[in-house]
């Protein structure tokens, strides 16, 4: 007897192409709709997500004003210590809502392929989207996929598109000389994660990205009247945030450089390739302006939470001066701008 | 006296710098802002669109449910005879709502750029947008800028959501045998173009992409109670959606190949590059079910409007049989599947 192969070249050609994305996967038809229901209906289900109809209908609760926030995440890698793009694209839409005083409810997707995509790393990245969405108690509701050819794009981008229901309006106007700045946990996590990641610099090192939604955290806070603002430091990081909340205040902000939360290791790594953590992107970090006298029952909240174990006060709005300063270490004061050059392109 | 340049090599490099997108356009920093400030806000202005604040807040009509979609475009080539990239992700997703039954109220707009991209394309196409949005009676409310590398993008994608009032609830159940299939115009028609812009055949011919906003044209056949359910036929074309449709319902769809409306050019062209109308892809086109009773009301409304001048009646739902079928011109009856293989990719 000779020895055969079970597996014929029209089945080995099957396999093939079902293991990668093909151009015919974005174009509306048969292949498309393969795609939809053995990756996407897999990991993504909800009464709201009906793949045939082309919009999705939603309830809002009628008590409040919708809020609603869009990104597309461009990251690389696509994987990286704490994440991955799908995570990354829920938690960061679930935080843009949450700091703005609305409680998440409905998220968007929309993928942006690039052909010879592995199909098993979507499906990874579909199952925590899933995941994602899940324990942060959004439901997709709708999705889009379209794919472009090799060298178009970049693996996958995708784009989330959040929706939530104000219940604490933020506004910058009830800012004032005297509040308090706080900030969530320590800072640079994400940008520092991924930069080592990207294996650009020859470091081993344990860091993770902070990556987490942040409304289970933050949402108690709402019923706390001298929280007056919230912002997810994301690209750009802590100073850009701050330089742009003075910017339209007319307000200073004066923080501390020894009350800043950073990992001993973020530090070390930062010092060395001569970043600063204060510009440095975050994922799962809010920075929350309270009136002083909440300021205790603020941190005492975020201290309760895991995500908020490393909340720290770092500094306070004053009307002294405009813009951002930094109280440093040795005991001198550093004006801050907001990022000028993009040291980590595609951080999110 | 020697002649002098009066622009220094300093103010030469910044010049250049302005032209095109440069990777710090996507930092989340000051060339962020900038690129909102001097070409974003310049456009697209409405008192939603606050570019500091994370999340915009909307009103919704408490008397109706909200409806959200969302799209991705990726087409090639940017501009086109008929529109643009910018002017269709307005289109698409205002059409998307209609066809939905809803009133199409609020979009966001997500950019991925590529590096390099010139900013006066990119400022001709929000210019688009903004149009476009305006005349359809949409409002931008949030956006985000990504910028990738050069070739790990092909010029800009974006991403549009939309969110709309659900004023009259489609639903593929209410579809029943003898009911008609209305096509609001001519099919194929930004295949076509959209082909021939590619230049891959040598083909000269003066057809326009239909690329349109249709809720003008289609809220008002709401209040015909025998108005059944609608779809804008894009990728996969006509064919595609009657497929569908007919899975869905489990009922058969008969079509017309003599009452099929299709421009002579466009005809030709597609005879001659062995495509089937078909299949070609529409973007300011809605396919309408209707009771048999109401047929010639939607006909009517919709003629007198100008983007319904070519409407025809083009098939009937059928319990004879499962599936979609054409009846051709010579007699004869021909089974139609959806789109298998994708002959035009990036279409939208």
């Amino acid at each position: 007897m000779v020895a055969v192969s079970t597996v014929t070249p029209l089945e080995q050609d099957v396999l093939l192409n079902m293991n990668k994305i093909e151009i015919g996967h974005g174009s509306g038809g048969k292949l498309t709709r393969d795609l939809i229901e053995n990756i996407f209906l897999k990991y993504l289900k909800s009464d709201e997500l009906k793949p045939l109809e082309d919009a999705a209908s939603i309830n809002l609760d009628h008590n409040h004003k919708a809020a609603v926030t869009t990104d597309s995440y461009v990251i690389r890698p696509l994987f990286f210590p704490g994440g991955n793009i799908g995570k990354l694209s829920v938690c960061g839409t679930v935080n843009d809502l949450v700091v703005s005083g609305a409680v998440p409810k409905y998220l968007t997707v929309g993928f942006i392929i690039e052909e010879g995509f592995l199909m098993k790393d979507l499906e990874e990245i579909v199952r925590s989207i899933s995941e994602t969405a899940e324990s942060a108690g959004v439901k997709i509701v709708t999705g889009d996929t379209k794919v472009v050819e090799k060298n178009k794009g970049d693996g996958i981008y995708i784009n989330t598109t959040g929706i939530g229901e104000i219940v604490k309006p933020m506004d910058l106007k009830n800012v004032s000389a005297g509040d308090k700045v706080i900030i969530t946990g320590t800072i640079g996590d994400h940008g520092t994660a991924v930069a080592i990641a990207r294996e650009e610099f020859n470091i081993d090192a344990a860091v993770e990205s902070d990556c987490a939604a942040l409304n289970g955290m933050l949402e108690p806070l709402f019923d706390i009247a001298g929280v007056k603002w919230m912002r997810d430091p994301t690209r750009g990081g802590v100073a850009t945030v701050l330089v742009e909340l003075s910017e339209a205040t007319g307000l200073g902000v004066l923080i501390s450089e020894e009350d800043m939360p950073v990992r001993e290791d973020v530090r070390f790594i930062q010092d060395m390739l001569g970043y600063d953590p204060l510009y440095l992107a975050n994922e799962g970090k809010a920075i929350i302006i309270t009136s002083a006298e909440s300021s205790d029952r603020v941190l005492e909240m975020l201290k309760g939470h895991p995500l908020g174990k490393d909340a720290a006060l770092i500094g306070n709005i004053t009307a002294d001066f405009k813009g951002l300063r930094l109280k440093t270490i040795i005991g001198g004061e550093r004006v801050l701008d907001m990022l000028e050059e993009d040291t980590l392109p595609r951080i999110c």
